[in-house]
């Protein structure tokens, strides 16, 4: 298992399931932007000709680095990508870019205003960007934005970058399915790092202090190094601080060569496989339980019976605890 | 269904499990301060005891006003919720509160600080906390956290309180498990709201500005009414502004007034039923998608395949969605 680096292989079952589907995968592999935003859109509906596209797509996946970078609101992380894309483009690779935005009706126009700012690539088709709402998402957000990364990566994009904010446990299970995980942080934002949620930065394979010219950006450098020193990580590899000014391009060619250099030491370790195995453990076990409560809606519990339930519950007539059992035991075991 | 509004009835299948469970049921009845805790550990630690324990107690849940208060880290919510459990008191109720802290080894100090401030209450039975972390939590945290306030509910506490930072949908969620949900925010906080998580402003009932001593506070309240003028509620209540000065009491009373307010609104509008059958059908939701989950796992997916399929999905051997797909076809369909 070891060597057998992921060259997309076709596998039984992994056919197009109709011809529509057939075509549609057809011209996402051909590099057709109109294709792959129709591709995106069908994933994010959640129809059953997702599952089917999905299915035909993902043999083709496996070959695209996937950077994950997430960050506390304001820390510029968009210019960062914007930079990175930049970059990566005068090096003759192609981006994908999986923007997901909790937008509050307060933050809104910021993010608007960045994304518009972004649209600038699109005269170039090297790099496509799709921004993603985090609500009214089905299914789960996490596993959207992988569908959406597995479809980019199927496209034939060489790096694909999932930018999220970092500051709920889907953002956590976002951008834990990248290849390279980066954290942003900037100086100057009171409490720091007090707005991340905790468990983002112990997934940080590389910190970023973003807009480095800033006054504080010497504190935030020592209270990464502080949280390193307390908890190291099993891999011997110390995440690297990079200082950054993304908005004119200072310590990118920087970030780079760190994001190469983990690239390197997860090859050399064999890290890279393994992480990949128990990234999709924890995607396979999220994709089985929605599967699973939409198979019992289906099946076990009409919408009538849910709001029965639900009323008995609340006027305190049946305990919802016996009343899982039952539906569960309903299932029965296999023979 | 309308007018039995949940005077705890004591029914069918609820009976205590074991002697033990029914023993310590008994003396969680009766006030037992160590029974509380030891009930609170049982219902965290997600055993088949922690089930049988709250179909024992649920029957006499119900009665308690649950308070959810909710806002962005360092907006004081720990001594709003100290000065709240004061007044309380004073007018002869019992208090429990469920403090869910999202410890980063950042903020630990802090918030650990202010926990042991509230240890004072400790001399008085009257008023019982418990800390929750919000990392390690088996079976989802939203869901615990409902459970414990059940528990202290089920103990005979006159309010419960649940506490927690709106940052995640974990927290989205669990503050929506209350009757009452307060949105505490403070001025001065850079972008503001902009580290709520969206979807935290629409579920406020009453909103809070505390440290309102602080410039910005005008600020802070014409955004929130800003927002207001975008987005009404179906039910003809728009939430109140509270101006308070947590750390010296300042605006507690018209606080509580708030609350009673809402709380009269809530009773003239059958509103409180309803939403009370709205949350637990959320709940009952996701219990049953925890134990369908759990069940899979018993029969249907060892821990040993688990791994061999996440191996070959990472090799790009196998596609995940077929595989998700098998498996849920291999439970049938109901007789």
């Amino acid at each position: 298992m070891a060597d057998s680096l992921a060259l997309p292989i076709r596998i039984e079952g992994a056919q197009a399931g109709n011809g529509q589907v057939a075509d549609l995968v057809r011209r996402v592999r051909a590099g057709e932007i109109r294709a792959l935003s129709r591709a995106i859109s069908t994933v994010e509906d959640h129809t059953g000709e997702s599952r089917e596209l999905l299915k035909a797509l993902f043999p083709y996946s496996g070959n695209a680095m996937l950077l994950g970078l997430t960050g506390s609101p304001g820390a510029g992380k968009s210019t960062l990508v914007d930079q990175l894309a930049h970059h990566y483009r005068r090096q003759g690779k192609t981006i994908g870019v999986v923007a997901v935005d909790p937008t509050s009706p307060f933050s809104g126009g910021a993010i608007l205003g960045d994304r518009i700012r972004m649209q600038s690539h699109h005269a170039d088709p090297g790099i496509f960007i799709r921004s993603m709402a985090t609500r009214g998402s089905l299914g789960g957000l996490a596993s959207t934005t992988a569908d959406v990364a597995t479809v980019l990566d199927a496209s034939g994009r060489d790096i694909v970058i999932i930018e999220t904010v970092g500051v709920g446990q889907d953002e956590v299970d976002i951008v834990r399915l990248a290849d390279v995980t980066i954290v942003v942080l900037v100086p100057g934002m009171g409490d720091d790092v007090q707005t991340i949620k905790a468990g983002i930065m112990e997934i940080a394979d590389i910190f970023v202090i973003n807009k480095a010219d800033r006054e504080g950006a010497e504190r935030v450098e020592r209270e990464i190094r502080a949280m390193q020193s307390l908890a190291g990580r099993k891999d011997d590899w110390t995440p690297p601080i990079i200082k950054t000014v993304a908005s004119d391009g200072t310590g990118i060619p920087e970030l780079v060569a760190a994001i190469e250099k983990y690239q390197q030491h997860l090859q050399q370790n064999a890290r890279a496989q393994i992480r990949r195995i128990e990234n999709w453990r924890g995607r396979i076990t999220e994709m089985l339980r929605d599967a699973l409560f939409q198979r019992v809606l289906q099946y076990y519990l009409s919408e009538g019976e849910a709001a029965r339930y639900a009323a008995e519950v609340a006027e305190h007539k049946r305990d919802p605890y016996s009343l899982v059992e039952k539906i569960v035991d309903g299932l029965g075991k296999p023979e």
